[in-house]
């Protein structure tokens, strides 16, 4: 016989129950039928929850960027920097809502570009709902972020403006879609995939981490070091950023919206894993995320904090921190498929990936203020090829279920076919945002809108931009009268402000 | 045949079925009742999470609001402005709950004052539980916390201790109890309407962000304005906050908070739209909430920045925060009911009401630090009429259920009667806390307990009242033998503080 | 008759039903068994939901720990503090996962230590999921920044790294195991009940914040006073943090991330109380301890404010931080099982335990940069005390389930047994940690690895140790060559740091 489940069917129950049997048939259905439709909405308001939150977290990895930002620029362009950061998140809430949702997810569409819900036209669906497009736009704004600290403290503010909008409205959205879509062509969820594997790249060590950092690491080329970055002889000149405390508040910030950034990956936590009823579902996968982001994340920091203290001599906080995310920015590509002990060496090679890209880019004469090129574009790299390594094949079928022989990792026996794919993400990425933004970085250098005048770096952009610093330590009403007292020496003339207090 | 749904009711069944019929129908229907009484502990079990981590989003805005306090405000006032929003939350925690949380929402009662649950007594009930009162509390002192911006620096401790507890504990549960309640006079959810229509303030453009910044507005008349604030002439002297990088960690504190806010406000999100079993239903809304949300800042931030650019000829980062949260404050009331491009419309807006706000403010001498009484009242009640306008049919009668005929947005089509009610809402307000905080404001004056003495304010408070300067930013031990250094000139005798490095 | 429940059997339904009535049972019977199953992965959906996210709220605390240590520090020590708070997340990643995890909850196991899980070897079980993996870390990670505030500005960071480890991976695992393991001796939840009661430390004022504070106790006794934190005389000066905000921005976020660890130590919340299908479950429960929690604390720093008033003379910013932050350490204990008229009680006897612990450490010249020993010692204690005193009878039963006639709070009619056992747990951590910590501070005293010398605490850690300051709030460009002006005069020869503004 065949079973019931929810789909309790009447012309099945008929023939089997005496007396009115049709009437009781459909009376014992119809409520099976209401249990499924309440189960329905059970599900819908669980996901939502969980994807509603989750983009929250991610949303406050804004403030996250925000504040590392800041403490890692010098005082003269802090509200410039936070600046950019407050309009990713504006900029990128209305362009994504105009059109860089509509690219990236679209559906149906081609595998190159998606071509629907522009504006949320004829939205939600039955595919897509509102929290989809929020968790969507939290990402695309991370992208631009990254992007912005490579070009700090010399870029005009009007460059920053037009790369921007054009890459969160339309070079982020292409990749997202090319990999996160189910009709992008190297979609791990298709039907036709690539190398009949696709790229798996959960929660963006490429689409977003590679993006803003290959996007960064062209503007920064282009642009050249800061003004004093590196002394005649060419020796790197530290350029120390202006906070600690907000760089750990920032890092902090990131680490805690991270946890909606992979786990929040899964997008519904509400899914058995074969069999219903069994305490194993997707919700223990998103928990194994979460512990395997804190593992490498934790990892990377501890490899950094002796590989540092080996190298320079003293415990480094800020070089910490960057570690730390640069085995989050690792991770975020396998971090739903791979082993937690796996993590642990995900975060250990992230970190050094992290020194050997820093000691490259002062060889280089590369100037990334934030190290976002080496961070995001390096360790994102790195992410990508350790997914196709170490990827196992329970939990890439249970993450991208219905193709029950596709291929792993190669070091867990899964083949070489991953791992080519995932070759192929960073090739295309690498080639798409070299000519999109590559050329967009150049056309601006052309038109000489992209690069601050001498004066103005270094005056710094909070007095020639933003209309005043960022700080006003004097302490009250006298020291605003008096706030730059003029000393008259030998040698120079200069004007100081004193913390001042009259008595 | 009557379906049997999830009351399975043994009456129905008994005739259907043979043989022992009456205990087969038992044995079934017991199932079914177990399995709606499953579906309900499930409803509470996601509800509550909902509402509780919105909860604490809320809470997390008083962070915010004391960092964006804190940094728009000069240094010598620092620690007292963040005093007071400590002690929003924790006189807010005793006070509400001993009688706030009744006057508010102690049904049944009045259309004018709630008259149960004082001390949460004989609580929880099927109707309110614990994370009600928690969601309710943080609300509650989130207006108090707009007040204590639009009288900062010059304002005395004790008058702040006195007006914040009858703000919190009297005249924001009054107005909460009108429009929230369903048993308030203008609530939108009882059987006897306002204009058959009763106002939709979703989640408190007027009961919150009105309410806060109408009291402040007396606040800051009957105290005038800071010394300095307006020179000889009349002209207005900037008085910058002394950290940006403050203001913006509060900007995003707020902006993450506000998913708290207006989401949160649905309550719960596990509830169908008509039929069950839809892939539409109050979590779609919830979502199309932060959408609008997110929306209406984004476009009131990037308003604020070219409109600001050419009125003042720079980009001003903390005229955008500023406009950002103007956005938000304006569309948290219609933000459950107005289309996505609705608000877009609603954040423009709000941008200019801002602006112009901020003009008049100038003209008048007016002066209100944190712009507290122009953002949140004047876009506060812009956010009001805005819903009047745009509130669209279909969005109405699923969050207002049970009234099929019921007005809606002016511009929609619905008929003026919303928009009337809405006027109304905006007079009741005004009038209620003009009545009550104008006369607490204006007492306090005539009693000398509400503004510093000259020396007093130009000392700053947190010398004169707190014991202590915020910051000690001298670099270590040797520092803090010398720390102040008297330097000897012609013309004047001060004391500097200086960051001293002995070597 | 039997009821079906969801566990809907052929067998007993096979006899009612006429024709082939086996077929029609098995068919009925089927539909029950998958809306059962449904069910369970319904409720680990939404439990995990529910655990992740306080988990990510209790992780947030770290950077609450981080911001209010380096405000409540001097400049010079900013560094050094917060790499140890970013630290103490990152090796108790690591080192909470190799073995602390299997040491506390191991199972089965004996009455001591836990023996299982080590590396998370054969996990998830059905008992633990990886999500509370992750919220027993986010938990131990709390304990060490307990301590390292203790012990702040004086020690070499190499100990640090040593106790840190110590105390994340083997001491507070072991007590966590004996308190909150089923397996363990002092547990209230196994069967062979201490005192037919079992301690009751629902969410750590013991576990974690006493075992914090006494390991710091004895690392500050054993280091003694900074320098200069006594006089000649031996009369206190007081050494304040370098920034307000800071302390600020730190409670702030101990409270948001609070809600994540009192509230979320029921682990679920899907969980009816009595019979299924009633309004008042563990979502209520949950709720409520939000509550107490919110109460507690705000009492507490109201007591504060108007007791040091009295003491001091001014209105103190900072003390009513802590001693808001006392009274949530100290109600973590009995959280779920008071009512919230006691949690007002509970935080006003806190905040005058802290403050008279404070005195008594003054007079016996005790210095504790944070207060930690005090705060999470002796409100710690305090609230272990309140549980045995007011735990009422029905919300015993109900978090502790399955032990009708166990006793509950002395002032609640409970009898003595609770309040022994509460007296046990205070023992037997102060023993368990200062043999283990007390030893361990000692043994790195002896082998002259404990203290930094006096020329590097005066120069502070950051320069010594981290390889440079916090802050550089010098002025751009032109500052930074001539950042360091030396000015002679008859008196002192001295270099300060001037912010340099050239024209």
């Amino acid at each position: 016989m065949a079973a019931a489940g929810f789909s309790c069917s009447a012309a099945d129950l008929n023939p089997l129950l005496g007396a009115n049997s049709t009437a009781a048939a459909e009376y014992i259905c119809s409520g099976f039928d209401a249990v499924a439709s309440k189960f329905v909405d059970t599900g819908y308001a669980i996901d939502n929850t969980y994807l509603l939150f989750s983009a929250y977290l991610v949303f406050a990895m804004q403030l996250g960027f925000a504040m590392l930002c800041a403490g890692s620029v010098r005082v003269k362009n802090t509200m410039n920097i936070m600046l950019t950061n407050v309009l990713d998140a504006a900029t990128g809430g209305v362009f994504y809502y105009l059109f860089g949702f509509a690219f990236a997810f679209g559906a149906p569409s081609n595998g190159f570009i998606g071509k629907h819900y522009f504006a949320l036209h004829e939205y939600p669906t039955a595919s897509f709902d509102y929290g989809y497009f929020l968790y969507q736009w939290a990402f695309a704004i991370a992208a631009a972020g990254i992007t912005s600290g490579s070009i700090a403290e010399r870029t005009q503010f009007v460059s920053y403006l037009i790369y921007s909008s054009f890459l969160t409205g339309f070079v982020y959205p292409i990749v997202s879609h090319w990999f996160w879509s189910a009709d992008g062509w190297a979609s791990p969820a298709g039907s036709d995939l690539l190398f009949g594997s696709g790229v798996i790249d959960f929660a963006g060590s490429g689409v977003v981490h590679m993006v803003g950092g290959i996007a960064g690491l062209w503007g920064a080329f282009i642009e050249g070091p800061r003004m004093g970055r590196f002394d005649h002889a060419g020796r790197a000149v530290s350029m120390r950023g202006h906070s600690g405390t907000l760089v750990v508040l920032g890092t902090f910030m990131l680490w805690f919206g991270w946890y909606g950034f992979n786990p929040g990956s899964f997008l519904n936590i509400l899914k058995a894993y074969g069999e219903s009823g069994s305490y194993y579902g997707q919700w223990s996968a998103i928990g194994r995320t979460a512990v395997t982001t804190t593992l490498a994340g934790s990892t990377a920091a501890l490899t950094t904090l002796f590989g540092k203290r080996l190298l320079s001599g003293h415990w480094n906080l800020t070089d910490v921190c960057n570690g730390l995310l640069g085995g989050f920015a690792a991770i975020t590509s396998g971090c739903s498929v791979v082993e937690p002990w796996a993590a642990i060496i995900c975060g250990f090679v992230a970190a050094w990936v992290l020194i050997g890209f820093n000691k490259l880019a002062e060889k280089l004469k590369f100037d990334d203020p934030l190290e976002a090129a080496q961070l995001h574009g390096g360790c994102g790299a790195w992410g990508i090829l350790f997914t196709g390594l170490f990827a196992t094949k329970a939990y890439v079928n249970e993450v991208y279920p219905g193709q029950p022989d596709r291929p792993y990792g190669l070091f867990m026996g899964g083949g070489g076919k991953l791992f080519a794919a995932q070759i192929i993400q960073i090739l295309a990425i690498v080639g798409w945002v070299s000519v999109t933004m590559g050329t967009l970085f150049w056309l601006l250098h052309k038109l000489k809108l992209l690069r601050l005048s001498q004066e103005e770096e270094m005056a710094g952009l909070d007095l020639t931009s933003h209309g005043g610093v960022a700080y006003e330590y004097t302490n009250g009403y006298a020291a605003e009268h008096v706030q730059i007292y003029h000393y008259e020496s030998g040698q120079c003339n200069f004007s100081a402000w004193f913390l001042l207090d009259f008595n």
